[in-house]
């Protein structure tokens, strides 16, 4: 059993989901936490997301109370209300201020959030609340997720060991309709407000932004980390010998969430690595990867596994980023494909990687030494069912 | 039969299609022309295009061969050495300079242009050189194209008549393995170099500009335009009066074109405006229709017929342009769908609409009073089916 010193959880099915499947989880820590979160950066934002960004000002929170079902986005200003109403529910029942208790919500858009079936679960789920409990939150807070999310790993501080344990949910990068993807992270490790804020931010652009399943962005998209700080070890700062540590592990973690994600992505056979390597900065090789792992025609092909290697390098082309294409190498997995903008051995010496449910393109420029990479996935006829049917 | 005075063409089939169809053109200019282009803002840009970009600066073209299957992309120095013949040959038989014919190219990439093929071809192609042959040029230099791609239109300048016909190809806004958009127009009206660039410039950004298909960019894109003056009347300049009218006729023509594109999209079941309004610049306006055009998510539900207004709203909040959510308003054709950000009416008072073939979504944002749109097809099975097993 996965469990996190200092942290409850709790899941019941509150009436929402057509399914009968669980659809309300609450993540409880028994003190106030730190806490720090990266939210979407679609200039429309569901509701919880709204009152999330006010709440995570303060740096704690001791709740986070996610439903699933219904995502509360496009609900003027009711859904805001409706939001608020949903924490000061909880908060009676748990005894702590509305305030330290973050909303999520993933589902539907457009309807309204179901109020009164939520509070009247609320004594249950808090009845419920435990160690332990992971993969049940996991399962909660799923809509067209194929599978359960979840991740732990252990650091050592010290004398001590830390726990940090990722639930996440997500597949398709992000479906606006059923909204999204979510993380959230838990920790008894003792860090710093700020630094805490710092090991997100870069640990989810190393891992969440790297991903592309259709290049669509969420209403509702958040990553909530919290740390409770039971462990007891020293407070990790910037400057702790520990820090760099922290942040890797936690990189590692979300990645393996994101990967997760990817695999799960609408309708994926494949999972596919661009790396870009040789460029003048690494924005001008996260723009070329980024473009290429977007391109329909690309993630297309990849379905196809046919390895068109030009319809990568016109992709490339169209990034905004200037290169010489007659300098170029290509390399999908370890065999070579182009060397100075032509083709360099026959197709047949390379078309079996594109067979794989997993490889690598990299490209070298040779303009510089800057490297970027995505991780995508292909675009499949399940991608076009899924999509335009899922209403229907 | 269209006849532009001044201009033969020719079509043959020189060896080099499969389905032994057409494959060579040649357009020529009786006295050298008056020419300017747009190329493709890929930085991987085909032999021909680079040549033709050196040869198109003197401002004079008397002669356009084309051929199709094959696009001379990725050839690296040999692919211009190819182009660069091409022209020789034809220009030793038309007797005129190798420097006033610009080469096209469209089809496969990666394998060398055939050139000693067309170098057989070529005494045919001259000898076949005439009036008219406009239709069976736009069949020649098809490849993925389901039926030639041609328009004309007269304009009255003065007590003179002129004509300005356009011969293009593409579907799917561009597979770069099959090689582009093209589109070759032909006017006998007598028009100074810089005001024929302008016009060309400005009407491509109203045309061409404005179709979404898969948003990649080909290697070979090109638009030429040569004007020989023929009809015999004053020059149009920037000041003239006629300047104006023969933009914007030159701006419907190749709107004509550019909608027959969409229309032969590959698996294109829809074409769709995306008209975004009330935006603070154009440039703004543009970001955000354009974003929306490409979103995967919006092009499979217009596939679906699935009036998922929350998609196109979603991928509005992604385009990098602030507004305020609250104030948007959306319409489907002339159902209003959202007001203040929530959904106006039932679904099913405008759900019809996405069975149209042909529609328009309007975006009004309420931020200032700057417009633009773009027209988009969707995303259909046989997109993935074209482009995934292509080649296979």
């Amino acid at each position: 059993m996965i469990s996190i010193p200092g942290f409850q959880l709790s899941s019941v099915f509150s009436g929402v989901k057509k399914s009968r499947n669980k659809d309300l989880a609450l993540i409880f820590s028994d003190v106030p936490a730190k806490a720090a979160a990266v939210f979407t950066t679609n200039v429309v934002k569901a509701a919880p997301v709204i009152l999330g960004q006010e709440r995570i000002k303060q740096g704690l929170c001791q709740a986070i109370v996610i439903n699933s079902g219904i995502a509360n986005a496009f609900t003027g200003t009711s859904g805001y209300q409706n939001a608020v109403q949903t924490t000061k529910d909880i908060s009676a029942s748990l005894g702590i201020d509305a305030e330290l208790i973050i909303p999520s919500s993933t589902g539907l858009i457009g309807g309204p959030l179901p109020v009164s079936k939520i509070k009247k679960a609320i004594p249950n789920l808090i009845s419920k609340l435990g160690p332990g409990g992971v993969e049940e939150v996991a399962k909660a807070i799923m809509t067209t997720d194929k599978f359960p999310k979840f991740a732990v790993r252990k650091i050592k501080i010290g004398k001590k060991e830390g726990t940090i344990a990722a639930i996440g949910k997500g597949a398709g990068m992000i479906c606006p309709n059923m909204a999204t993807m979510l993380c959230f992270i838990i920790t008894d490790i003792n860090i710093n407000k700020t630094t805490l804020k710092k090991a997100l931010v870069n640990s989810v652009d190393n891992s969440f932004n790297k991903i592309i399943v259709d290049g669509d962005t969420s209403t509702n998209d958040s990553v909530i980390i919290l740390s409770n700080g039971v462990l007891g070890n020293n407070e990790i700062t910037l400057k702790s010998t520990h820090y760099s540590r922290f942040e890797n592990i936690l990189t590692d973690l979300n990645t393996e969430i994101a990967e997760l994600i990817v695999k799960d992505g609408e309708g994926a056979t494949k999972v596919v690595k661009i790396d870009v390597q040789g460029a003048r900065t690494v924005k001008e090789a996260e723009k070329i990867a980024r473009t290429i792992g977007n391109s329909q025609l690309v993630k297309t092909a990849f379905f196809g596994e046919d390895p068109n290697w030009g319809r990568i390098l016109a992709a490339a082309g169209r990034a905004g980023v200037m290169f010489n294409p007659n300098k170029v190498e290509m390399f999908f997995n370890d065999k070579r494909v182009i060397k100075n903008g032509a083709q360099f051995q026959a197709e047949s010496k390379f078309a079996s990687v594109f067979k794989k449910p997993k490889f690598t393109v990299t490209i070298k420029l040779k303009e510089g030494n800057a490297s970027s990479y995505v991780i995508t996935s292909d675009l499949s006829h399940e991608y076009v069912s899924v999509n335009s049917e899922y209403r229907t």
